[in-house]
């Protein structure tokens, strides 16, 4: 018999063991399913991760490309940022779209949530196609090194096809993208 | 110009904040592209994340359940599990296909990799699909307390697109093996 409410999971002690500006660590003692004693450490992040796909009417998108420190390594990606957790996540996405690309659109159409990392953080994203573009100025964040480029949207797709493109919102958002144009709803 | 090898971040000191046996938890002192000073917090993860999709003749799959601690919900995903990078990651995998599920398979195809959060993590993942599989006995680790369910690929395809599965392992290689499906490819 299933039980999907009741956590098996006991918590006898919790302790935040390291916080930045963007996650928090934190060292639970805990009672596995099995009844045995055990440490689970979980990161919790501050911010809900936003991939945002851009397509216009002739089906072209824009990337960015970033060094992503974490990795060692340049990425090609949809335009993406953090939300703040007590701000509406489309206004979140709306500003991060604006900032880095200089793209505001009037037609926003949520198509994917996920958890990216569930065994052992609590990051969440949140992913959306906008249409109905208009281009203003971008000014991204001065941290930021970002290159944006204008590609046809099945060319992104065969990068993604080919291995070339790893990031996860990416990878899902042009999975998804693809397979609601083949469904007729894009 | 865009030189996608150079490392426009500087590292002037790394310090070890945190440590259990998956993640590492590290924070630097860095120079921003800008040139500005400030802190980057890494999540270095000890293992790959490995999700596997198995298909059998008829178009069926298998899922697990379980309660993910860090989201303090139950979620519905592919088999999944982690891999040491000292270790083939396919081997890794046909190790936890079968503790998880009890399936062999004599077809692997690996379709996809992914950073999940490149951002704040290093986590990397690797996916396969299945094929030509052969039924053993499981044997779930002790901490786990895994449901397996067989159900045919469309209905959890149809679980993916009501959002009802958020785990971004899944969403990816389900997404994908309907790609592959509908290209002729699987």
């Amino acid at each position: 018999m299933i039980n999907e409410t009741e956590n098996p999971w006991k918590t006898t002690n919790t302790e935040c063991v390291y916080e930045s500006a963007w996650i928090k660590v934190v060292k639970n003692d805990i009672i596995h399913p099995s009844g045995n004693p055990g440490i689970y450490s979980v990161v919790h992040f501050k911010n809900i991760a936003i991939g945002i796909l851009p397509l216009d009417d002739d089906y072209n998108t824009w990337i960015v490309g970033q060094y992503r420190y974490p990795l060692d390594a340049y990425s090609w990606e949809i335009p993406e940022g953090g939300g703040k957790k007590n701000i509406d996540t489309i206004e979140s996405a709306k500003r991060e779209l604006l900032e880095e690309t200089g793209i505001k659109a009037t037609t926003w159409i949520k198509i994917q949530e996920m958890h990216l990392s569930n065994s052992a953080t609590d990051e969440f994203a949140v992913i959306y196609i906008v249409r109905n573009l208009s281009f203003h100025e971008s000014s991204p964040e001065e941290s930021e090194q970002l290159v944006v480029k204008k590609i046809c949207f099945d060319d992104l797709y065969q990068m993604v096809k080919k291995g070339e493109i790893t990031d996860s919102l990416t990878v899902a958002a042009v999975l998804k993208a693809k397979l609601m144009m083949a469904e007729g709803e894009l």
